[in-house]
């Protein structure tokens, strides 16, 4: 993937790779009837700074507000404490009173102030959660924090909900003679669509920066990567994608400034793991069976060519045709056309896989065995360029298929 | 439903049952390799006063491109031709002067000006029409123009595409005295979402109207009806709803005056046929097994109510949980979550064929055999009070099925 550049991004990485952290998980029947890990905690040594972005959904989680409230009350961080299985939302006060214990119980057992700790929940929207056994979880999950490998799988695996493969990857980079690194891991696989954050991602540096750059940096980096991603075009109650920085990789270096190649540089590596997870939530996507990257070119405007990219992304019948394996464009030319866009079909040009089979608003004679290859593919490449300006958007999705459908009509109750 | 008020709306009556209307059909073979009708006329004896919307589809096509043109020229339309099988979008120049030549040639052969030709066309995008194939159906269709049960029905049928029924209604009222007659076609049932209009739909009345009053009643009208309703969220680029007015049924009456009681008659009964046509196409949209109607109530405004019912009818999630008969109420609010409204969970209801089961930003105890029952019947009622305001806004969609995603992964190549 473009954003990657000459950054190596490998999946052997995880969330406490950067020095300072250390994470632990436990299994204790939030999702219920299962043995699987529900509960996690992801902890810093030292406060580290963090930063946020939150779903844009009005409905928001408990612990999405009392995130908010506590990035609010201070810039320093020493935990996360996430459960799946349940999103503690749409669930009142008595919700958001769980959402604060859950904070301040993991606080108490790590030895800090819970405004310190963020909360995390994923899974089914409108149950209390289950407080028992939740407080269970968390203590186990401090009792067992530990850094490397198993650490690392067991924190990516507690977060998942209709997942099938825990979801991280982290990078290394040089800083200023310093090698650091940035790691993260997210859980996906619907109830995703872009609007600031997606679906819940966890992300980790040793690199020491300050919390507005840390912020800025996150920001742009969701925008590129979390905010360019849909599996059903419905935003969820609970998204969250934050990062905390121990700074414990740059120790005796001067303070990181935004506009540096440092900070560039960073944004960068943050903007690689982010696009290597979001790769790996559209592949592991509910039902899915191939990976759809669209590219709009041409667009009047960056905003105009983001519109129509999520307007094809979003398409049932696009995302079917794709699950058929059926060159069915006119789909994907309307779907634009219904985007809000100010240009029409004279100027259009669409591509699949690099054949051009659309062109100033009149079909072209595409060769079929080639096209055939191109629909048959585990990855399909859609380019529309709209030939009325220099805006450009790219989006990642997937087929709509049988099993999307399977998923979530049986999906809980 | 509640716009038909005292209206008694008839599925037996169709496109010829207002005074001075003829329809005939052919089986062409547009629809390659079916024996059955695809190409249609509606003739008016007279010139009848026309109204049209059109979708706002930026890639419109080139059938839609030619009414608009020929309504601007002129209020009297003779016929309207149209054809199922291929939509004549994407077509670039050649299908503008197919579209053309098919309103010519129906002119041609009723003997009037082309421009008093409208043209409608659905099926497949980015295919050029074979028109010779189209030339012969006009033909046919011009000579075998007929009123009664038997044209209504060819009509109806000649326009479906992945329709398994055909699609009528007419309503009988009195105005000044003289019964006049409003009726209608319409097809279905993909690729359908609201915006303007939705779909084909051709209605005829011999009630005497001008243009100007024709195109009012016949906007609002969409707008109650069509317009709140969606299978996929996909905006077609053939979208097209028109009425032709003989006049025949109110011979000798006044004009009848914008405002008058006379008017507001009328549109009642465009509406009411409307709603009955709308609710054929939801009862028949592809692969659903259920009609859910959505009220929002209780909003900021009426544009946040349509927007929040919008969200929930085209979340797929959504729909997943009604085809799993699954009462997944949180996908339900987390959908007008995310529509943009300006209140909050704090004053939301939502009750579920009556049944209250989230009340103020928390769950409600719901007697658990009720909602089972109210889940597994054909159609479900989903009442959310925003309880902010005096908005409100009603929508009709159907559940995302296995059959939705067969039908639109094997369509057309």
């Amino acid at each position: 993937m473009k954003y990657t550049g000459e950054l190596k991004v490998d999946s052997a990485l995880g969330v406490t790779s950067p020095k300072g952290f250390r994470a632990g998980a436990a299994a204790v029947g939030v999702k219920e009837g299962s043995d699987e890990l529900d509960v996690a905690v992801l902890a810093c040594d030292v406060e580290a700074t963090a930063a946020a972005v939150f779903t844009q959904n009005k409905l928001c989680a408990a612990p999405v507000l009392v995130c908010r409230d506590h990035l609010g009350k201070r810039a320093g961080v020493r935990a996360v404490v996430a459960n799946s299985g349940n999103a503690n939302a749409a669930t009142g006060r008595q919700g958001l009173a769980d959402a604060r214990e859950m904070a301040g119980r993991a606080a108490e057992r790590i030895g800090c102030a819970a405004e310190a700790v963020l909360v995390g929940s994923t899974g089914v929207i409108g149950h209390l959660l289950p407080m028992e056994k939740i407080r269970a979880g968390i203590d186990r999950a401090v009792a067992n924090l530990a850094a490397g490998p198993g650490a690392d799988l067991a924190f990516a695996r507690a977060i998942m909900t209709t997942d099938t493969v825990p979801k991280q990857a982290g990078v290394q980079i040089e800083l200023a003679g310093r090698t650091v690194t940035v790691a993260g891991a997210t859980k996906g696989v619907g109830m995703i669509a872009p609007n600031m954050a997606t679906t819940l991602g966890f992300l980790t540096t040793d690199a020491a920066v300050e919390s507005p750059l840390l912020q800025d940096i996150l920001r742009r980096a969701a925008d590129a990567t979390y905010n360019c991603l849909t599996v059903d075009g419905h935003t969820s109650t609970n998204d969250m994608l934050c990062i905390l920085a121990s700074g414990l990789g740059s120790e005796g270096a001067a303070p990181m400034a935004a506009g540096s190649g440092e900070a560039a540089a960073l944004e960068a590596a943050v903007t690689a793991v982010c696009d290597c997870l979001t790769l790996q939530i559209i592949d592991d996507a509910e039902g899915a069976t191939k990976r759809i990257e669209i590219r709009v070119t041409g667009a009047a405007t960056d905003d105009e060519a983001r519109a129509a990219a999520r307007a094809i992304a979003n398409s049932p019948l696009v995302k079917c045709a794709f699950f058929g394996e059926d060159p069915n464009w006119g789909r994907i030319v309307s779907a634009a056309g219904y985007a809000g866009i100010s240009s029409g079909p004279e100027t259009m040009r669409l591509a699949l896989g690099g054949l051009v089979i659309f062109d100033r608003g009149a079909p072209v004679q595409t060769d079929q065995t080639q096209l055939k290859a191109v629909m048959a593919a585990r990855q399909i490449d859609v380019h529309l360029d709209l030939g009325a300006g220099a805006g450009r958007a790219r989006f990642l999705t997937c087929d709509l298929t049988y099993d999307y459908v399977k998923i979530n009509a049986e999906y809980t109750t």
